[in-house]
């Protein structure tokens, strides 16, 4: 843990998947319309404290949603990535685009194309209910799930290590 | 708890936050359209047994949503707050516009926008799956999360506490 | 339990109460539309065994919804009355209107509105999230949720003690 | 169980019900609106490794809803049967249309129309939530709900029996 703990001063970028991290990895689909996804209020207020506190937050998505990249761009995301079938490629283009160093880099992702990323990160994390494949090669697995706060515990977390976590920045 | 319920007889005035107390904190997106959020018709009909004994009704919110708030105006809410990024401020606010007494006010609140006003009513409560720093300041947490019955859990034992829950009015 | 089995038998006739019995209690709100509730596809094949046998269904709200209505007409619904701010006087109406015996009717309600009818019919249930007062005046009590499969609870049950519920019949 | 993983072992056709399997049961309904329906991000995500490795994947539904159908389509499904309130008879279509041997087709479905094909197919399986009776006649029941990640369990069991499920084909 102390090891754990130590890692997370290092972050200052988070990059989180979409579908079940910020989601719950339902897609409510509609004839007509882009599926709907849910997003989580505590998630977001985590974000909007981090962002103000200078954190670079990216999403990297499989998955494709405009209304999900509007919202995080509002709440302080520095980029929104989706419909990227190879994340590895998306990934190495992010560090060179935003000169970013792999230990200073928080990922969380629950399933099997997050895979590749995981392993090369500073700190690997995933929620509750990711694939077992990806709890294995995790630091740590929060004890909340996809789309209930997984999110926001891991922010607050890193934001804690770092003394940014402090009732005059809420 | 004798001190809890005498409390809750001075309690005429009920502010509830929304995302994460009236809804489960989840924000459904959906391209072109203003966020889904749920509601909970067990607690509308408290608010509106509450409104019809003469009860105040207010919202105070961070997150903005039209539909929600034409269904508590509905539902006889005397004003809904939406879009309040500075809480404190909209809450002196009300406490002049409306003649409130602090000691007769009520809020129910998830998160840490909340905390400057929960320390400052007269009846701090939270739904069962606040924020820590939250739950640490309310007198009473409910059994219920939010948008699962936490704010008909309070409105009713309010309106128990003072005689107003009874069958006749139903 | 005799007794109640009893009673089943005795059965023709379902009331259902719409929010918190056919749905889980749960209004998602939008914008300039309609709320949006959530049906349970296990709840509508047991209505439709049930209308094909003969048996009558209705549905007593003091909620509304059109979406409702229509889908649940299709499933072999008689009539459907919503926005019944008076229960009882509609349940009344009900009586004559469709010449019911109070004795074959089962109702399932979960909430205070509901009171004044369950306290008339033959066979009185309700969820397993039901208010407490209902709870303490329904014979029996579904260890199904509202909008988690107690409308088909007890329509199977109803069936099978009248042994309507057949391998033939599905 | 080593008599079940022999079954496993031949199965290279997958056919699914929708409602409680790939959903949850839930249909969510709105004025104007087909239904909107939930699908689940880690079963559409084995679907796609499954439909790369040569699978036949197939849905069979008595509900109809064009929104699943064209994300199914998409998720690499050969074909995709809606409104048929004659299962059986659809089934047998299916058999001669394209040429499946019914010891190679494993079943997920979770309600009583699911039982005549559920009798006939090779793996008779479905989700922690079916009816009693489809239970008691599946050969493996999932630990998964419906929605929750039922289809991925059961697809990923099949590609790990025959060698599929590798990091090479993530």
């Amino acid at each position: 843990m102390e090891n754990f703990k130590t890692k997370l001063t290092r972050v200052n970028t988070f990059i989180f998947d979409m579908d079940g991290v910020l989601t719950n990895g339902t897609i409510w689909v509609m004839h007509g319309h882009d599926p709907i996804r849910n997003l989580n209020s505590k998630d977001g207020y985590a974000f909007q404290l981090a962002a103000k506190k200078g954190y670079k937050l990216f999403l990297l998505s499989g998955g494709n949603s405009v209304a999900v990249k509007e919202i995080l761009l509002r709440s302080g995301f520095t980029e929104v990535y989706m419909a990227q079938h190879d994340k590895d490629a998306c990934y190495q283009k992010m560090l060179t685009d935003h000169n970013l160093k792999q230990e200073e880099i928080l990922y969380m992702g629950d399933d099997l194309p997050d895979h590749c990323v995981l392993k090369q990160v500073g700190v690997a994390t995933c929620p509750a209910d990711a694939a077992p494949e990806i709890k294995d090669i995790c630091i740590y697995t929060s004890q909340k799930k996809g789309g209930e706060g997984c999110a926001r515990d891991i922010v607050e977390q890193v934001m804690r290590a770092r003394g940014d976590w402090e009732i005059a920045n809420w």
